[in-house]
């Protein structure tokens, strides 16, 4: 039986699905002669971990234990019976995931999972990388952190995975990476990347208002608290970063042309979020109305889509033929074309949901699965 | 630098292309810590391996003049100046290469990438696994095999990658091992796998008859000589076979229902390659004719597909709505949904180009990559 350590940053919403899938993935995995040890679950500012970390992990009635105190909206330090688990704070929170990292990292190996959407974790990542840890990220944040960060987070580029990233479980970046290595050069990637925008551009192509569309799309459930979040592309800019680096562009965010669907005027620090949904939204809607009346004229269709080609990635509205992948897009799917040596005329084409706790967990828990042979 | 030894058995277009795919990536994968060592090249006849196997590779000046060879009709035992390398025949042919995997297997590993179109490869490929080898497939033909067969090979399911026996390159199985180990159950798979049924379901669509259509992909380059090979089904069946075993039926070929696009009274063995096209073929048109009519009326189209769910495994046309990713495919691209738990009403699709020696080679050396992490 071969054993995979590791230790979950971040139990939240995906962090929760993830131990529920570990969990219900036992007698699978263990057909296949595999073990996930979960040593040890943080949030931002507690850990826990079993009294002797290197054998031993948290059982599974106290993952699900935690999975339910997490849901409940409380924190790790407010888990009644811990058994034989000890809890840490700051500072030693950071001191005992280092020293567990330096124990087990060299010897069987070690897995940080991070699940989190905190910029927080990038410092612990960077170190634990040299201790001979595995990385497996659903979190944006540390890969769209400086290019010296992002290179040092893929010193070991097999000990890295974060599938979720880009489009939830979708395998983009497992794809991606296949066509990187057999030598077949990635032209350009074109891609929507936000559900929520998918779904805004397709409802705004059939003559919706775009501020009727936000709206439902609010009411749905489909975009944050603020909708200015999605409407503003930081969000898709972030993943449009991540494919570009590792095509090999050396690229920040600041790098990145970002089109916002609203202007700085009607920014979170000038209106609040009603003010924007009453007032600020529906000023916007002419201008939408055009820009899709005058891309019907030509045939084609507005996706917000991040565009990565050459040395150049921007993230904004185009306009697409209608009858093209990403122009027959309609809903919230994630659809991503990639144009290759191999796929030059037609693109190979990734579609599905990419946003949801289950399927972004079920790709970190692939990306668990899929570092196995670093293991002894 | 990590050395991953391998042999290849069948150099006619894919080989030849991965050849070259593995020459033109020497420098790509030196920058990722990787050498592919070619020990070995065997055609249907003969086997040309370095004298001193067990470290040396054969050198690419003489892998490009073995291509050269190949690509002109020729057989390896036709290749003149052999340098230090030694052809072997039948029978030392199988004795020599038993003597590598049993040197290599357990020692720093062997891939045995076969990129014939032969049964008469299982043989050997169900000894090496024992040995300790990995085995690497294009070929379909041993995975489609007996199901004892396929359970030998799949006896060590990390030592073995076969990315391009569904689809060619297209990311297919990647992307269906990953849905399985993360625990999310596939519900249904349907899918076209072969640009030539495609290609000729999406021209009747359009109203031509069939045997105008079919004479078109014929001339076109679409179909194989005898286009009977493909319009039985045959080549989807042995694809829907391998996804519904990796799925976990244990079914042989003549469990899955297969239609064929032309009777029994029209076969190969009824008639020749020209009466079939002159005088068979349109016979069958107002048939055809008749259903795209009918699935048309239903909002329909037409589709000949795998369907793959629960116990079951069919192979022929299917009447799909218009308005679905099967439904809107044009040309002769491969597509394939795949339902799941996290893709239930939207399915996960994947679609591209899935033929061609280029990307089959590239999903090939892609799956070689992909397994370095079990050697030293």
């Amino acid at each position: 039986m071969k054993t995979i350590p590791l230790i979950l940053m971040g139990c939240g919403g995906v962090g929760c699905h993830l131990l529920q899938h570990i969990v219900s993935c036992r007698s699978l995995h263990s057909s296949q002669g595999l073990c996930l040890n979960v040593l040890g679950v943080s949030d931002s500012k507690s850990l826990v971990v079993t009294e002797d970390s290197s054998n031993k992990g948290l059982d599974d009635k106290f993952l699900m234990e935690l999975c339910r105190v997490k849901r409940d909206g409380g924190s790790l330090s407010k888990l009644g019976d811990l058994g034989d688990c000890r809890l840490f704070s700051h500072p030693e929170l950071q001191e005992r995931i280092l020293e567990l990292a330096s124990q087990l990292g060299g010897k069987t190996g070690l897995v940080f999972v991070d699940c989190s959407a905190s910029s927080n974790t990038v410092a612990v990542l960077k170190q634990v990388v040299d201790m001979g840890c595995c990385i497996v990220m659903a979190n944006k944040k540390p890969l769209t952190s400086t290019m010296e960060d992002f290179e040092k987070l893929y010193a070991y580029p097999r000990r890295i995975r974060h599938e979720s990233t880009v489009g939830a479980g979708l395998p983009v970046i497992a794809s991606l990476n296949r066509i990187i290595s057999s030598g077949d050069p990635v032209h350009r990637i074109i891609g929507s990347l936000s559900g929520t925008l998918g779904y805004v551009m397709s409802e705004v192509e059939d003559g919706k208002p775009l501020s009727q569309v936000v709206r439902a799309a609010k009411s749905l459930g489909y975009t944050e608290p603020d909708p200015r979040e999605d409407l503003g592309g930081m969000d898709v800019a972030r993943k449009a970063l991540i494919l570009a680096r590792i095509l090999g562009q050396r690229i920040n965010m600041d790098t990145i042309q970002i089109e916002s669907l609203y202007p700085k005027e009607m920014g979170p620090d000038v209106m609040s979020v009603e003010d924007f949904m009453n007032s600020g939204l529906p000023l916007l809607d002419k201008d939408i109305q055009e820009r899709v009346e005058k891309a019907a004229s030509n045939g084609n269709v507005l996706r917000y889509v991040c565009v990565i080609e050459g040395s150049s990635c921007e993230v904004g509205i185009q306009e697409l033929p209608k009858n093209s992948p990403l122009g027959r897009l309609r809903g919230s799917d994630n659809v991503l074309e990639i144009y290759t040596r191999c796929y030059t005329s037609q693109p190979l084409v990734i579609q599905g949901a990419g946003a949801g706790n289950d399927t972004t967990a079920a790709g970190v828990l692939a990306d668990i699965v899929d570092i196995q042979d670093l293991f002894p």
